[in-house]
């Protein structure tokens, strides 16, 4: 049988919906199908790496877009009934209640079970990003790329 | 010719995405498509009873998710122009004007339609939503079951 | 090799995601793959002509939401940090930073490159427009005339 592929468009830069991107990431690995996650807009927010914010050789616009935004995953915001940070935190007692993973694990997961994670080439350039701060196996691609992976694929969902 | 399959991931748990989704569930019945419905995270808020609240053995967290959150389709905020619930309710007036259908009928119709509802296990954990507390057609079941199924499909959305 | 298709449901009316569905859309005609574009909702104020309103005939809701509401792709706001326009403003200056093309510089390019534009009907007759109101390449389709393309195309996504 022929392997199997899913393609995630990770748009939208939100805690929730992150999660549920890497759980169906995480999920789809299990039963063995082939990941590729590409990061656009927002969405390359989870994939920062907190550490390694630069403000170097970087316009006004580039150095608030770096520093006003969130910085990996843990500071992502909610969809919905995020109420300056309460809701998320109250979410995140009820996770740990249940003894369920958090966002980050979900996180750590993925990026050993081999997922392919690219991140837009123009989102990039227009936010001001450098390569190097992002998670290191992060590959920068151009929408054609992403296109032919999608095209290759049995499940493409954005989210 | 083989069956043609619609898998929707119900995510958002806002009015108009309700209601374009089963929109779209009722109209694929209409041209002999099975559909799937698999609502996760807010998107459970879409197939509460709304007669069926409880707070009983839940923590205080728990409780707070089942009494603060929408119950049921009515109570669903716009995802835009919501203002308080008026741009909710002007959008209903002119749905009405027209004679279409309210997202409660459209429920109802997909409830009639064999479409197959599904809620995702560990959102339901999570937000300590007991079983008895949704629609009684919704059958609760994990990530990689929803995956097995949207792999089947010909078409899957993140709505 | 069968002619590849791309169908996009454009429901959001955000500016950025309705930037990210015409960068893929005009990226996949790049790859000579066939594309459709479904407005529906929100999305259908991504297409409206902003030269060509009118409150002729119309109820006062319909009067509302002709006039309240985005007219045309420059007035769409961000679905994130749009901060009554100034995020908007600080983003395109970003694009034209990086000498990129901004949101109508994509519109332009996908009206011709062949791309099919199909407005949703319910939408259309919910809010109270007219089909002289939007860009005249637009089609007024049903639910089941989008499924039924949906279902021949390779990739399907719901911005």
């Amino acid at each position: 049988m022929a392997q199997r592929r899913m393609n995630l468009l990770m748009f939208s830069g939100d805690y929730d919906k992150a999660m549920a991107g890497l759980i169906l990431a995480n999920s789809a690995r299990d039963i063995d199908v082939e990941v590729t996650m590409f990061f656009a807009f927002w969405g390359l927010f989870l994939v920062r790496d907190p550490e390694k914010m630069t403000l170097e050789d970087k316009t006004l616009y580039e150095k608030l877009m770096t520093w006003m935004t969130p910085k990996g995953p843990e500071e992502l915001p909610l969809s919905k009934m995020n109420y300056s940070g309460l809701g998320k935190w109250m979410l995140n007692e009820m996770i740990e209640d249940q003894e369920a993973p958090r966002l980050i694990h979900f996180l750590k997961g993925a990026r050993k079970k081999n997922i392919k994670f690219y991140g837009c080439k123009l989102s990039v350039d227009i936010m001001g990003f450098k390569p190097e701060e992002f998670l290191p196996e992060l590959e920068i691609i151009d929408a054609q790329t992403y296109l032919r992976d999608a095209l290759e694929s049995d499940i493409q969902l954005f989210i």
